[in-house]
């Protein structure tokens, strides 16, 4: 088997998708990268102004939202629409060959509507099977897949789904096929010791590290389920993975986070 | 040269998509076509609910409608997300392998900002290119497109286009390396002699009768726009058009109206 070839995936959030000039700048910095890429995006604060300017209550159970059809209504518009086909535009613009995907498009990413033993989260779904054969083909003809955070059942009905898992759900299986990194980017510069100190980056971060940390409550609520993403891919064959801001795609010196398996 | 692939290309307009059955009897009818085949949808009244429910009013200048900017990203929520989205996601139920596109997607249509001497469209666009290359590739790996009528400007902007046009514009184009049949579906059953009688098709329309229909006034306006893209599209290549109820494409002796060049 010859050396596989490489494929950067980058999960943007929120908060990038929120500025327009930021969003630029990592856009910008996105269509530098030279080898394949993959972008996946969260969602950004305009579904919820969407929703409340057309009167929608968002639904909480335990402090969770729930996806009612009118709340999925209303990502699916802003995710896949608006933010996903400006992005596209933009990278477009930058001679980047974009193509915008639901996971509905091409089978891509199939996922269950979460069946949650006493809450019911409404339409959201947990990713079940990547297309990784047309993800390769897609690829291999030079097209950069930009992910929304929608999903579908392959019954007819799409789902909202978390964009970190998606991430790491795709990084899993281009893995089978090419050497993948995965940089998940957001406002911090990476897993912080002190929340509320941007210096207090942890530079290596592996599972030992990781559970002493857990125990010590010293880690941020937010960062666990991107933490176990992370360890899922690469336990599960991905080969680099990286947390920090942005910047970090168009300076190789910046500050971040590595996740790393601890050494046996 | 070998014989040509066939490819139907069907374009369906709001009262197919504001009709919840309607829609799934045609999307039944459109999966099970066995040649290669392109979907192309129009917007419906979704687009204006929701501008009217986020409180936009629609600006008209002679009695056309406007695209100012909170306008076009009301359209590329609505078609590009909602209708786009959802349009994919029960093709995949039926096995059909639909990707959903705008224009920007893959710079599959590349448009130009329509620049009128006395009117200000706003954010509209004419269909400039066609990615005859791309769209090839897809189709040849049973890939089905289904194209929203949004477009883009290739320098960031997307823009809202006319679904008629954009039928007509893949159909040209794919004349190129396949055999086309395009299908106009809306809800009369074909071109009418007399508007108000739906037993009044013209079965056989020839840019003869239709030159002679227009000097005698005897074509509704709305038609014409439509029956010009068709011969256009036919002078340039494509085999087939035909006009009528979606109905056509399940019973191939379902009355509809053929579009054909005059004879020399």
């Amino acid at each position: 088997m010859g050396s596989k070839k490489a494929v950067t995936i980058v999960k943007i959030g929120g908060n990038i998708i929120d500025d327009a000039s930021e969003l630029k700048q990592f856009l910008s910095d996105f269509s530098k990268i030279e080898e394949y890429k993959v972008l996946v995006h969260g969602g950004g604060k305009s579904a919820t102004k969407m929703a409340e300017s057309i009167g929608l209550v968002p639904e909480m159970i335990d402090g969770r939202r729930i996806t009612d059809v009118a709340m999925l209504d209303v990502v699916v518009m802003i995710y896949a629409g608006q933010i996903n086909k400006n992005v596209v535009a933009q990278l477009q613009a930058s001679n980047t060959n974009a193509i915008g995907f639901s996971g509905a498009d091409g089978n891509l990413i199939q996922s269950e509507k979460r069946n949650h033993p006493t809450i019911n989260y409404g339409f959201v779904g947990d990713v079940q099977k990547i297309n990784t054969a047309l993800l390769e083909t897609l690829i291999s003809n030079n097209i950069v897949p930009v992910f929304c955070a929608i999903t579908h059942d392959k019954k007819g009905q799409l789902l909202n789904t978390n964009a970190d898992t998606i991430a790491s759900e795709l990084a899993i299986s281009l893995s089978e096929v090419f050497e993948v990194t995965l940089n998940y980017c957001f406002e911090k510069p990476g897993v912080l010791y002190d929340a509320e100190d941007n210096s207090s980056v942890i530079e290596k971060m592996n599972q030992e590290l990781y559970a002493k940390l857990k125990t010590e409550k010293a880690i941020q609520s937010g960062m666990i389920p991107k933490l176990d993403n992370c360890f899922n891919s690469l336990t599960r064959g991905v080969q680099k993975i990286k947390i920090g801001h942005h910047k970090m795609l168009r300076d190789d010196k910046s500050i971040c986070t590595s996740i790393e398996l601890s050494k046996n």
